[in-house]
């Protein structure tokens, strides 16, 4: 079986997308899949943040309006849906930094439903040690 | 043999450096490598970009203008030369990320002569998969 | 033998604070815990920016005040004393850049002492090639 881990760090759209592009890919093709979202990563999981989010990289913030407005005519679905499609697929776990969730006082209802579980460092590098791609977005 | 993957999704020049100076001291070494560049990191692949771009993180915008200057005077060479450099030692692919590549509604043309292929989420997943270190920067 | 390796890039609390957390963590499970510090990240480890280092992602600025307080209030142990318990633990490794090393002109004497040696980007990946877990920060 082959696994992706991917640690999702940063909460902004442009750098979620590829987090739900490589998710539905992988699990397209029967990977096991786990994502570990922690600080501005968990916080857009966030129910009350996760559908408005609009940050991008600070660096490329003069080409956010063509991208939205590119991602919406062409119906690009957004890094949720390609979340949701996933876990529909196949084996998608998603995991919240206990670390973080802890630090900023969350509760597990205030987390999108996708979310699987609250889950230490630790735990997370004894699944991600057995993975055979392993990123930090 | 060994290799490295490297998704290349940042688009700012303190970034690239890695990724030249990574692929270069891997082609050295004997590494197949294999660079996926996506998002704001292929529009740095761009012939109307790639030699220009000066944009830096956010963070350290203060320190662009004394790294540009050291760079200059020590000659350190950008990260298309170490790129280019690479290629021409070893096993080296650049690949263009089709999702991107589509959405952006880029022309092979647009891009720089060293990247090789456009190819989709799903077969960066499988070369990946193969390699012993694989990097998101 | 587990051994996880992390490039640490980024020179922002915010993500320094995930080197320490995942550094302690796997240290305290017994894994080999290679870093490999460059560019901003190296930076940070400057003995006159360690201790005093307030930056965070710019697309997150807004929160740094709340999370310093929260950080302070909870004593959340800072990512230089993290890697510091992490270094007491277990096997841990910090190695300085050569290629930054050099550019910046700086002197072993000038880095915190926890840094262990300058190395350069081939001996990374000699080492990191080994790894269970590669991660870029």
């Amino acid at each position: 079986m082959t696994k992706i881990s991917i640690i999702v760090f940063s909460g902004t759209v442009d750098k979620l997308m590829p987090v739900g592009v490589l998710a539905s890919a992988a699990a397209a093709l029967g990977y096991d899949v786990e994502i570990f979202a922690t600080f501005w990563g968990l916080m857009a999981f966030r129910k009350d943040m996760a559908e408005k989010n609009t940050k991008i990289s600070k660096e490329f913030e003069e080409m956010g309006e063509m991208m939205f407005k590119i991602m919406k005519e062409k119906n690009v679905p957004s890094w949720l849906n390609l979340l949701r499609q996933a876990k529909e697929m196949g084996n998608v776990k998603i995991y919240a930094c206990a670390q973080t969730f802890d630090m900023f006082g969350m509760k597990k209802e205030d987390l999108v439903d996708i979310v699987d579980e609250v889950v230490g460092a630790g735990e997370y590098l004894e699944k991600a040690k057995e993975a055979d791609i392993s990123l930090f977005i």
